[in-house]
């Protein structure tokens, strides 16, 4: 028996209507290069119908994919909405990933066109050639003219100028799909992620709960995480949802760009990576910004030090909100925030629970799974494979055979290794390639990282697992020390510090000392390269 | 082109789960006759897996409707979550309905057995003959032995003791029907709303907004309204979801009970009707109590008057949240909150906006339609009547060839009459059987009973639209003095009251004054029998 209800679809053309129709004069601001934009919920609304017009002029037609390459800004804010809206698939490109990795992803998604800021033109010259399947190129420009050497091309303003302002959004399907995003894939080729109407809707109710983001009308959100990787969190959709301002950085995401931002423009969530975080820490340290306005901190992409935890909380009484996903999960998939009875637990444990990456959201399953398959228990000890499910999470990449690679019994399997504590907190400690496997088991790499970098002398700190023929793997510790203590530091001084700090069996057999640790396109520390350089490494007697 | 997600349907038995899975040691409070009852959502959790399989035995099978006839306990809870959970339909009887309606919408409905309190017995027990489906009652009662004359009836704890402890929820289909709820009709006989579980879900979902109810872990939720009735609003999913405390009233229902339990229970948020809280207020003015943990209270179902809302918020700091609802919207479609922008207007009007219904939340559209079929403008002065659609609003009634009238190019007619803002917040005028229809022209009956009830030698009053050979209806007032105004009152200087007040062409033809307005079963103005009493009655000259 069914329920005798209406056969109502979730598509994201429902949050542009709403916010059209009840927040019309809310805000939406914008760092350009020509200063600060400022326009409205309604301005945007206007400007989408438009935008569909010339989607429709350009031959973009249902199930299209649409290419933007493009900073946070009011413009990228129109085709997230414009482009899903009639019935076309937004593909944002991730600018930071490396030449070839952007031209095999705009290949492999076949984009009919392609939405570019000016000031990135010089990413995608060089690779024009390669662009197999780019009918039009849209340059986003803030000057009466520019030059570029795509083609064809054509001036964004100029066409939305030209185009009619009125335009009747069809009725989509709720699985109908919405947007792509690839992975910045750091083995092997990126992998397409093909997001449906129905789970970027239900990512946005979940993340505006309460519980989760708590995004409301009244907030002014900073998303300092790009638009261009991961859906910008889903901030923008829960924003244009609930009639939130937005603010947005375009290309200036250095700390002082952003306190400003937040200073001037009253900002209260403001959300992104740790790099960011810590940069805008420091600053606020030696300079004086009003940011009193934050209520909330959103931290994600990588684990964020407790240490800096506590220090927003005591220095500024911004509470970080720790959160986990991943662009196969639209992102979001945990929340940390802690449980009513858990708010009084002594200061040092609490914090230690604010620096997990938290319990699933509604609708997000949970498991870890140890090497043999079976699940790991909730006693926050035991190390496994986190493992996920939900209405928001990928069921395969977009036309790629490695896709059942990344799946057991219907669940996803994220690579992420956590520890899961028995209020069903999650702590992730370790990507499953980079955990050290040695003498049949994990040591987190993670862990071991973090504990060598509290030694005053270390800057940074990357730990591989090199072959070793007693124990198949080994940790080797590769270490860059401050500027300080540079030609002082030693291999026996920071295993002496570590020994009363990890278990003995997890002390690295050698340390290396190193200039720099080698990045990946978007800034992670690249184990690859360094499993590469240290294949052969001869460990001490 | 479809997204790539995984399907995952949405179904309450997430809810079930996450519950136990994240929050089993959070409590739910039940008040008793026998006393304050408490156990935890772990509890809760192990006694519904053995009330599935007490369903399994008693013959339930996949889309068959199981009856509640219950106050709120932790045992209606238990059945709330149970019956949709193992695929069958929770039919929850509002106990208040006439004794033929009772066991017209037992029949109706086809329900094949029967969940029923103790203390409700006696309303069961005279009409047993007439109910045709039944084949088993179970007794909820809080003592060892109880006598009833229902046959074949069975202990509800019995009944769990005795079942099997481990139960596998099946996987169903989000379309699956979860619920029925009848309307209270007050024409014609109840009409029933089929409820999906991909309705409820999304309506937990937005009612946990924060812009909608907020509702999070750390919340106390005392639901005053029936769960007999419409979901009891949503709010014990929602809390289900999420893990925050419930708190259920059982049979007591008078304002010291309910102060007592928000004062001890420390209660965030309490949700009635308008009575109940006229209720408390009272108490509250007389009494102490300390009900400082409040931090919301939504109301609905009729609408609140300003004055109350304006004390609540003065005298006790308690944001009443304004909303509307229908059992057709599963209930929620607006909800009252200033938008940010609003929240400094002069005092008056601030208050006067938060006496508004409110904003539809997010799946929820509005229009306001006039006699003749065109959508009115939102400029808060024209009346038209209010027409939703949305994934949690009913597609039609249950089994019932009445349901065509009720819509109109796939909108759902409320039968409200409102007008629109031109924020989107809509006012509750009348319903469209009360307007009285003047010369082509809408005069709002509720409208004239708040000019008229502001008369100090005022109690009540109801106004109705008499046939008239000129304007073919005219508003007649129907007026209960005051205690102390008995034999006082007069005629004409109610009208002289209000000449000021409305305009002239509003002003009622005549008034009678009675000792009482008649009430439905649940309690409203019966301005149906009024009707009927005064149909010839004979205007002045």
């Amino acid at each position: 028996m069914q329920g005798l209800m209406m056969d109502y679809p979730l598509t994201l053309t429902h949050f542009l209507e709403r916010a059209q129709r009840l927040y019309a004069q809310k805000e939406i601001v914008s760092k350009t290069p020509v200063g600060i934009h400022r326009y409205t919920y309604g301005d945007l609304y206007a400007r989408v119908c438009r935008l569909a017009n010339v989607l429709h002029k350009l031959g973009i037609r249902k199930g299209d994919r649409v290419a933007t390459f493009a900073w946070n800004s009011y413009r990228h804010l129109e085709l997230y909405l414009a482009i899903p809206c009639v019935g076309a698939v937004l593909h944002t490109i991730n600018i930071r990933l490396f030449p070839q990795q952007i031209a095999y992803i705009f290949n492999h998604a076949e984009d009919k066109a392609c939405f570019v800021d000016e000031s990135l033109l010089p990413l995608l010259e060089p690779i024009k050639g390669q662009l197999k399947s780019v009918k039009n190129f849209v340059v986003m420009s803030d000057k009466p003219a520019f030059h570029t050497g795509l083609s064809p091309a054509s001036d964004y303003e100029m066409l939305l100028q030209q185009a009619p302002a009125h335009y009747d959004f069809p009725q989509l399907d709720e699985q109908q799909a919405a947007g792509i995003c690839y992975t910045s894939g750091t083995t092997g080729e990126p992998k397409g992620v093909l997001y449906s109407h129905r789970a970027l809707v239900l990512h946005t109710l979940v993340q505006c709960l309460a519980d989760s983001f708590g995004i409301c009308e009244r907030d002014v959100v900073l998303p300092a995480v790009p638009m261009f990787h991961a859906n910008a969190w889903g901030l923008t959709l829960s924003c244009t949802m609930l009639g939130a301002k937005q603010v947005f950085t375009g290309p200036f995401l250095q700390p002082r760009d952003i306190a400003q931002l937040i200073q001037d423009e009253r900002v209260t969530l403001a959300a992104g990576v740790p790099t960011i975080w810590i940069g805008l820490y420091q600053l606020l340290k030696k300079e004086k910004f009003d940011i009193s306005s934050l209520r909330t901190m959103p931290v994600g992409g990588s684990a964020m030090p407790q240490s800096l935890i506590e220090a927003y909380q005591k220095d500024f009484n911004i509470p970080i909100a720790h959160s986990w996903g991943m662009t196969e999960l639209s992102p979001v998939g945990t929340v940390s925030k802690p449980k009513s009875y858990l708010e009084n637990i002594p200061e040092a444990e609490y914090f230690k629970l604010r620096a997990k990456q938290g319990i699933p959201v509604p609708f997000v399953e949970i498991r870890g799974m140890d090497e043999g398959g079976n699940e790991i228990p909730w006693d926050g000890v035991t190390i496994g494979e986190l493992q996920v499910r939900g209405p928001w999470v990928v069921s395969g990449y977009y036309n790629d055979p490695r896709s059942p690679d990344s799946f057991q019994d219907g669940w996803f399997r994220t690579g992420d290794v956590v520890v899961i504590d028995k209020e069903g907190y999650i702590q992730i400690v370790d990507r499953t390639k980079d955990v050290v496997k040695s003498g049949g088991e994990w040591i987190s790499s993670v862990d071991l990282e973090n504990a060598i970098m509290a030694h005053p002398k270390v800057l940074e700190a990357a730990v591989i697992g090199v072959a070793h023929p007693k124990w198949s793997e080994r940790p080797l510790a590769c270490v860059v020390p401050t500027e300080d203590a540079k030609g002082s530091i030693t291999r026996d001084e920071i295993i002496e510090f570590l020994s009363d700090k990890v278990a003995k069996w997890w002390l690295p057999d050698d340390i290396v000392i190193l200039e720099a640790i080698p990045r990946t396109s978007v800034g992670k520390f690249d184990k690859k390269t360094l499993r590469h350089q240290f294949r052969d490494h001869q460990w001490p007697e």
